[in-house]
């Protein structure tokens, strides 16, 4: 394979756009990457999406959107893994260029899921789970995650206040990411006194989402010479993994796996382990997934997620700073879309244009995207030459 | 990029399964082709699908399917492309094993269709064309099928009746394939008196739908050495190219200029040209569709595809067979499996397994797979060594 870099990205607010369609919203993240990138063609469009057949009566994403933007007659496709769409369409583009098969592609994740009503999007939803088996029992996804976290609680004796520091965290660094889904500092009592959810989830445990789109421009890396004032960022681990769809059939549901062998692979190709990664932007759909990602992914031991938020570990000066713009929690998730935002805020890191939140001196990066309760996990690790 | 080989083959037959679940059916295809090839491990599984989340309410098939087949850890993934979702699933696990980031993966088409009743179905699969512009006017794939069918009608001066060799032919064929949904032969006088579905498109002129699944195993050609009492298959051609995904932006909607520029740039990476076609598995969802892609792909001039039929060049002994295991009008139209069908039956042809309709000393096949009403449009080139 031969090595590849971004050359451009873009994003969209993240927000309940109701003046803008689901091609608007993926047109102008597609846009402002082949802006960014300085190109006007690429060979190739692939599309990352769960949820457009069930919200908006449209299939054939890669094709509905080569067709709006411009990039007619190119190869174009659509990727779905639940919420790990947006990863999973990056790796798709990555191997594509990677192969010599294609000299460029545009990597494009996109979700619109404010055009249904909020229990529609809630079943909707529910299609990432094992069908026959989960949701036939009436099982919800913060149903799901509620399960794990009381269970972890149980297990290692913390508090649900010990998880307060992912989401005071995460609203933090949102401050000062003009594309966040939420704009509002919390503090600990705030944690504890919000509205329950799924018991022991409440609102403040989990990932509002939302409309929006990320798209980055990938070419192969010796196609990348003097860049003005910018590093030339480079794909340096890409892997994906998976776990049993259904999370009863786990025989250890408190240990993401997909997450341990997607970023061991990712490590190894990279020749890095986790003491050489900057920063890292997880997938905390929910406040328990902090912990687990960072322990699966060798940050923490098992059960000890949850001291580095304790020890301050996780913001963007300590040890290992991880959702830098606002993460899931409160840039947003709009779901098949999230893995892009991850990706474009990495690449944002390593170009230090991340102001109040710029991690010193990054220069390696990672992003880690899940499907499912922990079903499809896909880590990829980012540099700068 | 290195060369590619299919291993290892396998298929369900395609038909109203009530007695097999989404599951059940891409397993079983699954399991036939890691037995065909002799496997019992692949590094990834790709899954491609048009309506699981519509009618299944399942998403996230990639993992389901891993899951499902004991394939656990494994990467996996969806793609779908509309009913070009075969011959797209098809075309990323090839990139990835070209690429060198996998050495093995098992490719899987599959469609669960009858789960739902019919006119769900139908909207379903109207979720291919463009939502705000074509299916918001109430248009379906049968209609917008049909008003190409006249327009091509009244530009070259073909009566109906002129398309039946095409039909006939599909039924013949599947007469000895298995797998195939109808085993009946038709005659001309059958298909004029058929009922009308939408002028002129009547009931012969169009292909069933069912439930399959259809499973291939991908290997680096160089893996592949002493097989026995078979023919090494290699992949020499792959290309995808789009148009306008509405009918109505075409500047000329009687050519299907994705079919033209992916055909032409396998051809290119094949080395080869239409006149070394030994057969052809062409996407006859609709009649007029065997005429625009014969067309499209050099075998006929503008407006005489259909004259190949009339003098009966298209069958197995013909010039340039097509639909040689029935075609989607017999073999029937398992939407997002229907290319990797196509992909099953070249290879069966090029190891000389298809008993009466086998194409004497085939040694290169072509397939090439159609979503929407001509938007997405994928052509393989295979061959023997």
């Amino acid at each position: 394979m031969r090595q590849v870099a971004i050359l451009g990205i873009g994003q969209t607010s993240i927000d309940e756009h109701w003046d803008k369609s689901l091609r608007e919203l993926g047109g102008e993240a597609t846009f402002l990457a082949l802006q960014d990138a300085g190109v006007e063609k690429v060979d190739a469009l692939y599309v990352g999406n769960m949820l457009s057949p069930l919200v908006s009566g449209q299939n054939q994403l890669g094709t509905f959107f080569a067709d709006w933007s411009g990039l007619w007659h190119q190869e174009a496709v659509k990727i779905e893994a639940a919420c790990a769409s947006g990863a999973a369409v990056f790796r798709a583009g990555l191997m594509a260029v990677a192969s010599g098969e294609l000299d460029s592609a545009l990597v494009l994740g996109v979700e619109k899921m404010t055009d249904k009503a909020g229990h529609d999007v809630t079943a909707a939803l529910a299609t990432a789970a094992d069908a026959d088996y989960e949701v036939e029992q009436g099982v919800s996804f913060v149903g799901l995650n509620a399960l794990i976290m009381r269970r972890y609680m149980h297990e290692y004796g913390w508090q649900h206040a010990d998880f307060a520091p992912f989401s005071i965290n995460a609203h933090a660094n949102a401050m000062s990411n003009p594309y966040a889904r939420l704009h509002d500092r919390i503090t600990g009592d705030q944690f504890e006194k919000s509205a329950m959810v799924a018991t022991p989830i409440n609102l403040l445990d989990a990932s509002p989402t939302g409309d929006g789109a990320a798209a980055a421009v990938i070419v192969p890396a010796e196609k990348v010479t003097g860049l003005p004032n910018r590093p030339r960022v480079l794909v340096t681990g890409s892997a994906s993994a998976t776990d049993t769809i259904a999370v009863h059939s786990r025989s250890d549901p408190l240990f993401l796996s997909a997450a341990f062998t997607s970023a061991s692979k990712a490590y190894s190709m990279a020749g890095v382990g986790p003491e050489d990664i900057d920063f890292f932007e997880l997938h905390d759909a929910f406040s328990i997934m902090s912990a687990l990602s960072l322990e699966a992914c060798g940050f923490a031991e098992r059960g000890k997620g949850v001291r580095l938020g304790l020890d301050k570990e996780i913001t963007p000066n300590g040890k290992i700073p991880i959702c830098t713009r606002g993460g899931l929690k409160a840039r947003g998730h709009p779901v098949g879309a999230t893995g892009m935002y991850q990706i474009v805020e990495v690449v944002q890191q390593l170009r230090l244009e991340c102001g109040e939140t710029q991690v010193k001196d990054a220069r390696i990066g990672m992003a880690q995207n899940i499907g499912g309760s922990g079903a499809t996990i896909l880590t990829h690790i980012l540099q700068v030459d």
